[in-house]
């Protein structure tokens, strides 16, 4: 990030007013009689409802459009465990990003915790003010086991979505990149560098949609994760596979698919030329890829690349997800984000990109044209269509699967933010 | 409550859009590059920034005007423990307030906690995402033992407006009815019917004022709570005296001040007769306070009553303390709300009420005058001059008294809530 950059994202975020967000009303305050009925005494009625039926609170509160996003601050982009209230701006910055992209209410949650029990216990015992939990910015593999327990003890959606949001767009993605080169993910040779939460839910999610456990070669720090290792984690020990492999050296000899969630500048020029035919490569460490795409294409002129970045072609961008997701999953009051939801995201989401773009998306950025290919395999962030895409396969993958309490709203599917409120 | 007032209090909160309040955004996320500011890659340098030195969340974050408004549900207005989800629509009620008279934002946490312990562990754990905890509706003993856990483990204001608003209001409406009555705090008689987490506050701050506590009568379902009980907590113990009086009868004979915090119609005209001459009577039981204002005055002419009631004069309503004390608190960063900010609070809204009254705030009421008297000793929520005043004098309170953390805002004394974002 330049300078001048630094500068402006610090002015941004304090003037003329600090943060991003506030708290607005949406009823009429400015009578006695007004405030008679939304505080003192109108307002038990609403309680009396709730008390008599829980679901009542959809009707009467705000809570079936609040998500909050919560964070200990362990894992903080790239910026690593900073604390609790360093995280606070990026929590708020999904916040924003909850009310631009799918009309969603959401206050962020910074916690203090002294273990991930503690953790637990804290958000399990807030869950009930809000529709849903996303868990943001925790360190593996402490977010995986936060996250099981809180899906098992909550009845709202809770989603990591950094393993989640990152795993959605990548399979997309990936799908859509395969296809262009011509293999599936059934027969794809992939290497994962990085064995972190994002790593580790996007291989899983890959499997989920047809790649083989046995031909993905998942790399740490201390290089390939295969069955003789006596130091795995349950969740990595889920990629060991009996290999004589044992780095990304080995590894990378005539692989498919590089999917890198690791740090920067990790995959050399000379290893990406020993990758198969059309190779595959999801650089996604952030702002600095694996490998920069520049170097990438000069290297190997056939390979079909994504990256974090923004200022190239195929952002892999988590905004393409969660606010869509969430959307779909409230609106049909969905006890949780399962398997078959995140999945209805990847092919709305893979389908999207095949289909024309529309002219004021390409006004959006300033370019001519965006063609399904090479340079053009995930959506754009201000793809309009998302929001009439994602949430409707998501709840009807959540109204499939049994995990809805309420059929499709009227609005559905939704064409504007506004449309939430409707 | 009518059945007119039910059905519009319902569809207050239901239309067009489930409750009263939304997040909206304050900065431009129009452009990609906006939002690479708001979020990823920009938002890290506020998140830097912090991790240097925590004071600069007060810069780049919404913490410092952020109030969160914290509740079991064990105590909800006078419909007792609904559980936390019903108590929801007086959370965000509060929020509604504390937006419409002092531009704070406000977020509802509701906790579903297993014991007193378990609610401290939550909160103290959350409280680093706010600038300020109001906490509501909680029941008494435990939340005297909630309360002051946090005030301890805090370094934000943590207030329980059940105990202090209420007490704020009371006295300072106190002092001016004894004043027109020509009694003094330090001579009068106090009877006090309840014994919850109001009652206790009010008679402390009664104390605090000058009161006497020797002159204080304090009442529980099984009477007067003297010295020779020994079925008290501690908190009523506080207030127990040396006395033979052991009813309501016993007690009211000769009393200058009868404050009401328990239960409609348990003061009868009969003994309200037996009070002192020029009673001061608060019968501040809501909706239906301990003796309707019409036989009180039939019974007692020269009464000076108040009641918590918005369609009679001198309504002790909350709403006149919690949204401009936190305002102070919050504008020079005070680490907590103390006695001598309470006392401020106190005196502020006393002396509002002995000062000619706006036009603006008649023509707010349709009423052709009030002046200082029987009739008016506590000022009306309209009165914009609250804003002016209060948060002004408690600020300088927590100056004086060394809780604050930064000086007064160039916007002092404030005129409108757009100031504070100013």
């Amino acid at each position: 990030m330049s300078d001048a950059m630094k500068k402006a994202a610090l002015q941004y975020h304090a003037e003329p007013i600090p943060g991003k967000l506030s708290v607005e009303l949406t009823k009429p305050t400015e009578t006695a009689k007004d405030l008679a009925l939304a505080y003192s005494p109108g307002v038990a009625e609403p309680c009396r409802e709730i008390a008599a039926d829980p679901e009542n609170a959809y009707l009467y509160t705000g809570k079936g459009n609040l998500v909050a996003v919560i964070s200990d601050g362990t894992a903080i982009l790239g910026l690593g465990n900073l604390g609790p209230l360093a995280s606070k701006p990026v929590m708020e910055g999904k916040g924003v990003l909850f009310k631009r992209f799918a009309g969603i209410n959401s206050v962020d949650v910074e916690i203090d915790a002294e273990s991930p029990q503690a953790f637990i216990d804290t958000v399990r015992r807030i869950a009930i003010t809000y529709g849903g939990i996303n868990l943001e910015d925790i360190k593996a593999p402490e977010c995986f086991e936060i996250e099981q327990a809180l899906i098992e003890q909550c009845n709202i959606p809770v989603f990591h979505d950094d393993q989640h949001g990152t795993a959605i767009v990548t399979a997309a993605g990936m799908l859509n990149a395969l296809d262009i080169a011509g293999k599936t993910l059934a027969d794809a040779r992939i290497v994962c560098l990085g064995a972190g939460a994002a790593a580790i839910a996007c291989m899983k999610l890959l499997v989920a949609s047809g790649a083989k456990v046995e031909n993905i070669f998942m790399l740490d720090r201390k290089g390939v994760i295969h069955s003789g290792r006596d130091d795995l984690n349950q969740y990595k020990a889920m990629f060991a596979t009996e290999t004589e492999l044992r780095t990304l050296d080995d590894a990378i000899d005539g692989a498919d698919v590089f999917v890198g969630l690791s740090g920067p500048n990790l995959l050399k020029a000379d290893q990406l030329k020993k990758m198969a035919d059309k190779p595959v490569v999801f650089a996604c460490s952030n702002p600095d890829p694996e490998i920069h795409p520049d170097i990438a294409r000069e290297a190997r002129p056939d390979v079909i690349m994504a990256t974090g970045r923004s200022d190239y072609p195929n952002q892999v961008n988590n905004v393409l997800g969660f606010p869509f997701i969430f959307r779909g999953a409230l609106d049909v009051r969905a006890t949780r984000i399962n398997e078959e939801m995140k999945l209805a995201a990847v092919h709305a989401l893979k389908d999207l990109a095949r289909e024309p773009v529309p002219q004021a998306v390409l006004d959006a950025y300033e370019i001519d044209s965006l063609e399904f290919g090479p340079g053009y395999i995930i959506p754009t962030p201000m793809d309009t269509r998302l929001l009439e895409r994602l949430p409707a396969a998501v709840a009807q993958a959540a109204i499939d699967s049994g995990v809805a309490r309420k059929p499709y709203p009227a609005h559905y599917p939704l064409t504007n933010t506004d449309q939430v409120y409707g």
